[in-house]
């Protein structure tokens, strides 16, 4: 898998990417990242990408031409299977996107910043609008990041052990249960005793109970 | 405000806050940011923070001890308002709760990283569980990153003109109308006319219009 990342705020992104699993993936070349930043595609003095916004208002707003720069430029090279804004009023990403797009070979990732993009980007330039929830960011930089997480350790081999993807929350719309590891005994808290018991059988039983209960209790929409 | 962020990885989570709008609220004292090093606060050789979980199954849990030492120094110092732990079981974030938490004198925020923290953290040292969404990221960092961002940007003189903040998407439950800027023509696609007008009740109108208009398509579910 490819990733391209559109930003005006390279800088901004790079730590993700450079610790823990991310970092693992890139190193194994099973996933390749690369980020293009804005500035590098505007002819104008300062290297400017962004201006106010017709009809006045707040905020700056990121100019189409050095995006559809930048866009053109990486499809001049190979094919992608989507090009990706992050607006906070884009399709809600979920557990479900997230698997499906980890099986796309070429994405663009493009990061609004400011007051977002020229409508005219969204229109023409994006097939694909997506949020990681319904809150305001500084820009769709750490959006981007999240996104490239939650698909990267997705990909076959990412993860050391396969069946840890597969048993997290949301894989099969149940929330994880409860886990415990050493002391059994901290300051008086104990774990449960069924976990100590070495009954398999019995613990798994246990562990598909608590994590419908605790679906239950704090996601009832996940069982519906 | 005051925010302490405690994790096992602080590389992963350094470049967001030392760029754009987190990086000036820190220089401009209106915000703390600390990072704490769980490997800081355990006694077992190789600075052991994790272990198998008991019942067996794959991926590492955090263990309550290193956890409970660095909370409890932290406590020692000052009273917090709340402890906080990004696990994609919490409640949902959303903008109405990071207004609330904008309001906070003093945080933690406790990053879970492989399977999670061992459940007696959660019973007994946490006040709030929060998940920025429907999906699994590889640990807590990149939650606590975006928890931060939106927070922090709503600090009163964090961002530079605050009528920035308050025509965001989601603070009056609906989405932000689009925007555009120069050229007004880019190969043949043409900024809407009303916003070249100069009319700027009629511009407001519009605008208000297209938010709903947009709100309904894309969002029916916050207009109810």
């Amino acid at each position: 898998m490819r990733i391209d990342i559109i930003t005006v705020l390279p800088e901004l992104m790079t730590s993700p990417f450079e610790a823990s699993i991310m970092k693992r993936a890139i190193e194994k070349k099973l996933v390749e990242v690369h980020f293009h930043n804005l500035r590098d595609y505007t002819e104008l003095s300062y290297n400017q990408v962004d201006d106010y916004q017709f009809g006045g208002g707040a905020g700056m707003v990121l100019m189409i031409e050095p995006i559809d720069k930048c866009i053109s430029k990486l499809k001049s090279e190979r094919t992608y299977d989507e090009v990706i804004y992050m607006t906070p009023d884009g399709e809600t990403l979920n557990q479900r996107m997230a698997n499906g797009i980890s099986l796309k070979e070429n994405i663009i990732i493009l990061c609004g910043h400011y007051k977002g993009v020229d409508q005219r980007v969204r229109d023409t330039l994006i097939t694909r609008e997506i949020s990681i929830g319904d809150y305001v960011l500084s820009g769709g930089e750490l959006g981007a990041a999240v996104l490239c997480d939650t698909i990267i350790r997705l990909i076959p081999g990412v993860l050391n052990n396969e069946t840890s993807a597969l048993t997290d929350s949301f894989q099969d719309n149940l929330l994880a249960p409860p886990v415990y590891t050493r002391p059994s005994d901290y300051k008086g808290l104990k774990v449960p005793e069924i976990l100590l018991s070495g009954n398999f059988p019995k613990i798994e039983k246990w562990r598909e109970d608590e994590a419908l209960k605790r679906t239950e209790r704090l996601r009832p929409d996940l069982l519906e």
